[in-house]
């Protein structure tokens, strides 16, 4: 086991509650998860607000901190509280801020921008070179008793909507933005590679941007079963093999019935963006979500020849009113995502974690604090 | 040497002229050019006119022609007619023609779309499934005496602009289609890689969209030495080697002193894909037009993940005018790309086709019929 | 009565019907309407069709053709066949002719564009100059028993889709147009001036672009109450006094309860441009689809200060394949709108238009022929 | 002359120089400008920097505030510190500054927008309801010896830019908006309507921005001769009669010898506004930047009809950079439009503003302080 050298001022032993101390959930090392304080600032800035996290999912790429302290290019070097899909209650405001009070429930968006450099002020702040997001490292992430946070970056809650819901603001965020990036709309039939929980919710998406047609396809007879419950026009079984690239994509085209005009593929392997830039017609799109395989042999020439246009995916920018909203008017349904629940104590969240790593019948575990 | 069979009523032997008879230049092999007989149809459609071409320039597809019958996917199965770059006078036109009359001098956009269907009436004809471009088979070309087009895809030739200038809008269009697709304007940085003809178009088209800074690369120093003579910012001289690509990028990036949001892909191979990808900041574009490899070995998540765009470039649409334009305002000036010109005959066919396939100090290679 | 002259060859006298001769009904004066034959020509060209005309919808603008014998600034100065919206069935098909057979279900788009000028070419075809559009003078209309149409103009009705929402699809398109114009999408909250059949296409297009909340306003509450089962998620009653904007546009801003995006105005009328202009938010966009006035005095300064867009909309384009889309996957029906039907007779096509003049409950007035 | 009472802090007699003491110039009142201490707050935040003042430009709006203590909506209260168009010195940085270092010169973008709201982290900060903007009442000006200002407003000039024309990237800005909000580009015809300061910039702007051909109207003859200096492609002499628009469109068109794709109206008159409607082609733009008139009477039907839209523009967005390039660069020279310098006191602040009030000869008037 790979063991992190505990910062200083959080050193205290694992516990499985908390008698009015700050509790949160600590990546120690590789498989290495404890429930320990975490200390806060003991000063609110003007425009940050403390909340108390009810509602914390969790996410692949916090699995991946928790298996290997690593995800992408980001390598967890000192002990770092997980979890960044979340919700809770505001229990304390910043003296200049306006847009939530007290006991307001707020869903969190998870990355602090600094608000100042080019990219920024051109609306492109999920790309800006400063973020500090929740839980990448070294930053520390939000499966805490308490947070402080940017009172701007703090949506509240319709009154109908849960803080589970509110919680997944986070990844259906992460679909909301490949439509958006895609430019789906009523004329756009959307292909999706991957039933994943990142697929589930592009897909969700999709027919929230108006496409007519969703088809999504996947390794996993038993996934599709779930996007066929969440509303798939259609489902494809794809194989693992890479020579059935050609007849895969003819079965995607005739599932779809017309031309693929956008494919998003969520998962992110050579194999799946070969399907995508081959199934997608003359002008049409590929978003590039998942994060399989990080160098891909790809037939990139044929692909430009005809206009097939790639556009990557990071994270999501000005999501969470929109989230709010498809959830609050129903257009977007997310509680069957949510297949298990823990609390919040040292033997469930290492349960938790274990659940989700696990996959299987699993799409969403979610913590309830 | 491959030996395509004649299709019928072009059977006439090789000639050096043309007593009235409209020739035209067949690829009849492999690096088997003839000079020979080019009936065309008797009528002319009301749409149609009937031109005098006077200038044909040789294009890196045409030679692949000659050399392997192949170009990307199109093979050449029977004799064809070559060239596609060209400009003429017209001679005769169809009853219903207007924007035409004889005499006038005009550039030829080589592709014949339907006009009918989806892609083609939203605005994307390049991408139309039926078109019939000029020496792409079975469509024969224009490097011939005579040949009949639609009218509206003649374009008159303002005053000051010469024939051979008219010809070059062809090269000149798929500059400008990059620079379109990678919306170039005043604040963007543009890194083009590859100095050929289509480096050194997109060079002027990208000055022309606003572009304040064009940086160029390319093997060949003596390439670069044009580019500069044609008023690039900066140039960096690359290597063959894949193990230079991360110093490389440095180098490319120190060129521009700045951000570079663009990278326009003028070669085409895996090495400058990687290049291009590293290169490009955060919220960029990479355009590819060059087509060297078919199949690339990239690291395609990580530029994802910056969201750095890969846009596809297939020939070009709604450009002519734009071209007529940019040289008749003398904002481009074409005239140095022309290194070398020849009369059109058996031997000088040969001879251009040899010197524009030798590459080295030539650029475009021209005929004046 | 305003006598317009008989155009030479179709002097035949009012027939209540055909024996075998193609009728069709003629506006012949001011309120002059005429079921007489239409000669069609006898030869169809390569890429036309023969239609038997079967459903025929009556527009505000044949409404006024047939009370004022003008439209905006065209003019009817010959008898002229009246209608536009119009689905039939396949009779005969030219030789080139691929896109649709003998048999076939087909809605009308009805408007041929010149496909060769540069707008055409851009995609832009609604506003070629050359336009020819069924009953826009001097162009013929289709409410007759056959017409003669390009076939690509002919879009293939899905088998769930009836030969009146065939019909549909014309006003369909001008809400759809609006909304794309506008771009209308799922964070878009639309405000639209006017519930007659145009406000109410627009309201169902613009539910199908995914707006989470529509508003609708009119002078009218029997429309209104229309609008409501249509789906609106607010109405607000109007008055007709010029007193009213400031207290009407806060009364709409409260029934949006959010800002509102886009307006969409299909009344046309200064006070609703005007109302237009002060609801929208900064940066909004307001769609003027409605032509009431000619003239119209406005605050357009403090309008544009605000950076609010006024966006025209002439017809629509591209946008028949998407409206079979919404009415065959019930993301739209058109159904309730059709209030009236009538055969094709003499009597009946007056009565018809009469009813349609007339407004009150009559929403679309069909023909079945 | 109407007379404002003093804020408290400030109520120092006029002077005519600065004892160390910050002095700043005063609307005091109608016509009453007083140079006078301006106490700046003794703590910079961690953000802010302290700028010397070195060179300010008079706006027209400054111009308004002297005279009528109004512009638009815009009311002077209290006594307010004049001037916006700015350059200066960094003096003293806040301890998070990374950007700028003490003895940069800089331009300052004079407005502050919150950062906070879904319209600044969009990207369209110009229009921020929070925003506070340099001598836009209640918020104090630039033209002062030392004003605070966020970091990142603060623009480092090249090192061959000087500091007056730093601060004529503020007028500047607003031609480049313009001409972003009317996607200027190389194949974009503009007409601008009027050579004032605004006119003149926005020609600069458009041309950078590749536009081939630039025709400006003015009704002197006067300003068209600068305007033609500065490099339009043509000029047209308007009248102020209300009758001539129509001739007057011919006129334009004529000289503009093709389609005119956008009109930028630097006036905001009716006639102007009239004019720009009729003259641009379909499918144009209007781009409404003068103020001239709140209310207009105009046939905005017809150019809804085709598609004629019309753009607002409130200040500028995301310029400075850019505008820093531009002159830089030798794109734009700004310098011709400064016809006159002033000095820092009571006098010459007065005999300034008179000059810039009078017109006539007067382009842009600087302070040199």
């Amino acid at each position: 086991m790979v063991l992190l050298k505990q910062p200083e001022g959080n050193e205290a032993s694992v516990l499985n509650g908390s008698g009015g101390q700050n509790m949160a959930a600590w990546v120690c090392g590789k498989n290495d998860l404890k429930v320990q304080p975490y200390n806060l600032p003991p000063v609110l800035g003007d425009h940050e607000v403390k909340v108390g996290i009810k509602a914390v999912g969790i996410c692949g790429s916090d699995v991946h901190y928790y298996r290997h302290l690593q995800c992408g290019d980001f390598i967890v070097k000192e002990p770092m509280v997980i979890g960044h899909e979340c919700a809770g209650t505001i229990e304390e405001v910043g003296k200049a801020v306006k847009n939530v009070a007290v006991g307001d429930r707020v869903a969190l968006e998870p990355g602090i921008a600094c608000n100042k450099c080019k990219l920024c002020k051109q609306g492109f702040y999920n790309l800006c070179p400063d973020m500090e997001f929740f839980a990448t490292p070294p930053v520390h992430g939000s499966l805490a008793n308490h947070v402080i946070h940017p009172a701007d970056m703090c949506f509240k809650l319709p009154e109908n909507v849960s803080l589970e819901e509110g919680a997944m603001c986070e990844p259906l965020s992460v679909g909301v933005h490949a439509c958006q990036r895609a430019t789906v709309g009523p004329t756009t039939k959307v292909l999706i590679l991957g039933a994943g929980p990142i697929g589930l919710v592009t897909l969700l998406a999709a027919h929230a941007f108006g496409s007519p047609t969703v088809v999504i396809a996947d390794i996993s007879p038993e996934r599709l079963k779930v996007a066929k419950e969440l509303g798939a026009n259609a489902t494809v079984v794809l194989s693992t093999s890479d020579n059935e690239v050609e007849s895969e994509v003819l079965a995607l085209q005739k599932a779809m019935g017309a031309d693929i005009d956008v494919t998003i593929d969520c998962v992110g392997f050579t194999k799946s963006m070969k399907t995508a830039l081959k199934a997608t017609r003359a002008g049409g799109r590929v978003c590039l979500v998942g994060m399989g395989h990080n160098e891909m042999t790809l037939p990139l020439t044929p692909a430009a020849a005809r206009e097939v246009d790639i556009l990557g995916v990071f994270r999501y920018r000005n999501t969470y009113p929109l989230c709010l909203d498809l959830i609050s008017s129903g257009r977007v349904n997310v509680k069957p995502l949510i297949t298990h629940r823990f609390g919040f104590n040292q033997k469930d969240v290492v349960d938790a974690f274990e659940t989700s790593a696990k996959g299987g019948s699993s799409i969403k575990v979610m913590f309830n604090l």
